[in-house]
């Protein structure tokens, strides 16, 4: 997030429909992988080329084809004519831009997810578009770069566990965006983590550097927010327009991953309250530090001004100074000034300055 | 809430609906009580295991079975079991972080409420989920730990008094909401108390520790909102969506309880906004200090700084200064300094420093 | 509102329906005084005792009967008994805590309005719940104090004066809100008579008491708003919902009053944007203020902290001085100084500081 | 609007649907002017009293009758009587307090607009209420005092210019309210010119005045939102409820003066979110100012004051101090200082404070 | 922006539905542009005057009418007059203060979108108004002046890219928003480009030009706003609205430019949060700074002051001063400055300052 917001949108005058690849290279090469399922039985096997997907059609069970890896725009072409799809989703699935969004075609559901992952040094958030492609019988996923939140899912399949193979595309789907938002809670986790030793330092030791992390993390959520929107929106829409896709008994579980990304939200808006807070908690520390140092100041100031001008009247050279010559002139200025000091005190500590 | 906001979701990649406990364990053992009662008698007692519920089934009354501690998983799916829960609904129950809502099933209601409640020596805000499966002869009440706001409904049951005994399970279910919106008022009476006396102290004494009760304040209300407006939403579908369940002649109560509802969340925008004023008001007290302290400090500058100069230049030791060796010339300079003094002093009053 | 904003909710688990006397017992006995009138004649007489409020249900004309004080729960209840009142309406009517609201019931309306007054010496708000049961022929009002704004109205029954006595009971309540309704027009402009001198003072003499009256002006209007912003969603409902008491010919003078409830809110929102800028004009006043100080501090510093330094090294006991013993060396360092004075006070000049 | 914003609203008790006039008394005598005309003639001129009215019933083209003057409540009531004016109508005509609104009667539209104008001298904004009743052949208009907006439209009348002559009395309407609405936009570039050089002044000469301004221009600003949200309204609702007073053909016209109140709160917009922008950018220039002058006090202190106390020390009397007896100790000590000031210099060259 | 938001709007009592040009004049003279094509062929040509639009409406393609140059009046009332253009729309075209609107007529729609480009040198942003009528055959744009984002659009025509060829005339007017909006990301991009290098800037060094530039930012953003809010709202009324000339297939691509605008507007908002973070890291930057330059202050006065203080006492000049007298008095006293010295050291090193 702390590179680029809008990462970077160029077509320049391209016809609308044509797949351009927007975002940045994350892999090499692109990884098919396909899970053929149902009750009984599963099989996981690997690509060698795209043309191969198409041999999926003809399977009896559930297909999961998983694309890892789309700068290579002629994948998604391939994937496209094979079954049918439209030329603007094409497009939407490269342009890592997108919102997300469910779009409902003829003969199959469109959906974008952003998954978020954490980098590993520095805390910052990157999102990676995922895509979904549900017919009745398959579920395509494209996603920017190996490596992503669905493996305890590939263990489900492979072990049975769980309904997911006595069931259909549709709750395949479901398990996917579950995951993605379960992830959610993670990186909220680890927000707070972030978030709740900013409160103490906040009013202890307000530092700029305090500053800077309360600044990071607002961004962040800034950030979080477009994606977590769109995406509640998305399934609310999914669990209000009754898609015919999305079968009965798949709807109970759309509706619980909604709730899900609600009670996200909430906590993001939680957040960013906190935040706001902390930042005019961080402010007022700050004048509370210069009333202290001024205070200071002024006690110093306000006692020893007075006291060096009392020696100065005494340090000038005028000939006829009768105190100068006088036996206890000495002791008593030392005298005055002791009871000035002490004067100044008691009024210091009155006004409950010391 | 100054501990955990999202108090810790780790689910990684379970299948959906496996129930498991998130949350603090707050209980040893789990403990079951259950009412049985009509209008003409009542029976309570406390079950040694959970597979004892499948008798209330056969009961000609209404049954209340109250469950505290939802730790073991084992409980709540043997409940699942006797009564046919949807296993996303005993997910539901053990993860306590879920947000107030209702759902509506063939044969029974799921609501979920937060009970609040101080602790006793800080007085910071806990939340205890309570989940309620509503049939039409049955409630069941799954809460964290013992120790709860039913003791007067229960105290009704026994006697008689009131209409409870005379009426069905959803009227029982509103009792059980009502007495925990209730409650509600208790905590808005504590908060009070906790920010009328910061009103004095922000004008006649801005310390960095009203700060801190002020930032404290303002995150309990967040977290108290987030549980109020999704109890809010839940009553209004109740009340909206005339659930069979729901008897005509409940109807008023639960628009009651609603009422009650936006009008604690009232209160609460009105506690938010007067800690966002009393925040600024803090802020300028503290710039108005720093005025004061400034303006003492000036004063003092202003005065003594050319006295002291004065007396600087008669302290010289030139040859040749005439003034020195003048028999008045002490006076005099003692009565320019004089002057100054009135002076500034006059200065000052005119501008209302002093 | 200084006070209390919650004023004590305390019902600890009475059962649903208990009426129960919840605010500030304001008045020692209970009256009730009664209107009946038609077309041609008017009859106004005190009761005795609430049971003889039974009498007026066979009386012809419009009968209006007048509650003040509702600390006695027991004559809310014989009211209740003798028109068939539900006991939610009873619960509401003896606690002071509602909302401004309206509710439809079989064969009577029943609405809650707040009437404001002010203190007399303090100008704190103050509100008092005014209830009505509004039945074909009979209107009740519950007060909780005597001493209203209806006299206007009474009057106006008395000598027939305007259309009131043609009219029927829905009438009569309309005229009831709108007495109401007109009184916060005047606390409005009681409202704008203490917020516009702030203006000046904020500016010309930004003092701390300025800071506390436009915070307790902020708070006032929060406590407003608390009243208004239900009344007016009352009144809609009101006329969108044509509850079948209400007559045709009524309708636009609820229209009417519900637009002058439109117009005290915008009002009142324009009162809050402008004591929101004047906080800001007020801060921002303390803030030049400082800076005007703190000129004042450098200029006096920089001009005779150097000059004293001057002084100060001619100071020095140093033997091999040429300087000292020259003839000239005091009139030259006093030059000199003269020098130092006028180039700060042309700098000071020509940045603007004096 | 920097006088009163509730401009005195004071019916104490009347009966509702009395009219009285609210506001101030703004012209002496009442005024009265007839356009009647059609497509081929049109014939101008000036009643002698209300009670002529009448007869423009009966005449044959489109009648538009203009009365300056509404403080006199007798006219009022004497054209209400004459073309059956609902009670209620009258009272809002009179009371200048009114919001922009239309209603609908029987035979009769009532549409309520506010005339904006701005003094000559102060530039301060005024509003005057012009009330409309449209009838199928007869549009009555209402304003505070002489002198409008409307010349250009009388002109057009009386030249036949434009399509006014060949059509009806809701074009006539149309085309009062797209005068008001025209002249708004003149508003909003006077407040423009006032807006756009306190852009620069509050970076480069952060003045109290400046203040003063921004503050002046923010209630400026709250006061036309409050003429124009209901305009709006009261456009949008002409349009969507399709009265029947209001002919096909109009409806273009009155959806494209509707686009012009959209377009000027638009632009409100636009320069409250500019004036909020300007108040932070003041509020960061005066801390601005404040470093500046901070810094160069504390430069010159943090330079001499050290250099004074060396002086000092020289300046002490000690029986036996070396130093001073020595023949290169003033030298050396020059010297000394001259090190300190040229080090002092170059540390706070680095600091970038120079 | 910087210059004028209103553009002067200034049409002083004219006939509703006369056509004035309002705006800037950009160009010299006005350039004709048609572009005629169907599947096989294309024509491109340059018309010499207004008049030989006429033809178009016989050609059998698609035609595409593009002028520039709109302040010669004559020009749109020409093309008005030809191709049967109600009087308003005539009056929008010319007039550039319009929103971005869509208006659907008996035989064309109308519709105005902003073109957005940056000054060469200074970055400021200017709109363009290009308005277009779309007829079953015929679309004719408007623009201000020569150079828009049309070009790759031209060059996809005469080449035959894409499917513009195949496709009627709602697709052009498609492409022309689509090109627009297009342009729109760049417009982002460069906004983003100025934003981000402030984000370092404000903490590091918050220079009073930081201020400035951000202040420009926020206005340009609420600049961008008004353009982009009334054209998301268009877009959407194009999809829901289902307006009878934009066909079946034409729909998913204007949800695509519908979901561009949308992102846009996110980015949008996402910018003037962190802006707004900015300003407020802005203000605690400079606070911060205040803190260090008054603490070093602080330190350098109450170190030397004392310091100052006791060399003023041993520099008076009575008779009778043992320590004078003394052998060790001065070393003891430079003793007793060098403890002083450490232990403020100390002091101040203990509370962090140093």
């Amino acid at each position: 997030m702390r590179r680029t917001l809008s990462s970077r949108y160029n077509k320049p005058g391209l016809a609308p429909g044509t797949p351009i690849h927007i975002g940045e290279r994350r892999t090499e090469s692109t990884k098919i992988t396909v899970f053929e399922y149902d009750a009984s039985h599963v099989q996981e096997r690997q690509l060698g080329s795209v043309e191969e997907c198409g041999e999926c059609k003809d399977s009896k069970g559930v297909v999961w084809i998983n694309i890892d890896g789309i700068h290579d725009i002629s994948v998604v072409e391939t994937v496209g004519k094979i079954f049918g799809i439209h030329p603007l989703v094409q497009e939407d699935i490269v342009n890592t831009n997108q919102r997300p969004k469910v779009e409902e075609y003829d003969s199959y559901l469109f959906a974008i997810v952003k998954m978020l992952s954490e980098e590993q040094y520095s805390s910052a958030l990157q999102a990676e578009q995922v895509s979904m492609i549900v017919t009745p019988r398959i579920v395509i996923s494209f996603q920017e770069k190996e490596g992503d939140v669905f493996d305890p899912l590939r263990e489900r399949l492979r072990t049975g566990k769980g309904t997911v193979r006595q069931r259909g595309s549709d709750y395949l789907a479901y398990c996917l965006i579950d995951a993605i938002v379960d992830h959610y809670f993670l990186i909220m986790e680890n927000l707070e983590d972030r978030i709740l030793p900013l409160e103490e330092q906040v009013i202890d030791d307000p530092q700029p550097r305090v500053l800077q992390s309360i600044h990071h993390l607002k961004n962040d959520l800034v950030f979080l927010r477009r994606s977590l929107w769109p995406l509640r929106e998305m399934l609310a829409r999914m669990d209000r327009d009754r898609l015919p896709l999305i079968q009965e008994d798949t709807r109970p579980f759309l509706r619980d991953v909604h709730d899900h990304t609600i009670q996200i939200i909430e906590l993001l808006e939680s957040f960013q309250e906190i935040l706001s807070g902390l930042m005019d908690v961080h402010l007022t520390s700050i004048s509370n530090r210069m009333n202290n140092i001024m205070k200071l100041l002024t006690v110093i100031a306000t006692i020893f001004i007075p006291l060096t001008f009392v020696a100065g009247v005494y340090g000038m050279n005028f000939k006829y100074m009768p105190e100068l010559a006088w036996r206890w002139g000495y002791p008593a200025v030392l005298g005055l000034m002791v009871l000035i000091f002490i004067g100044m005190l008691i009024f210091f500590k009155r006004r409950n300055w010391l």
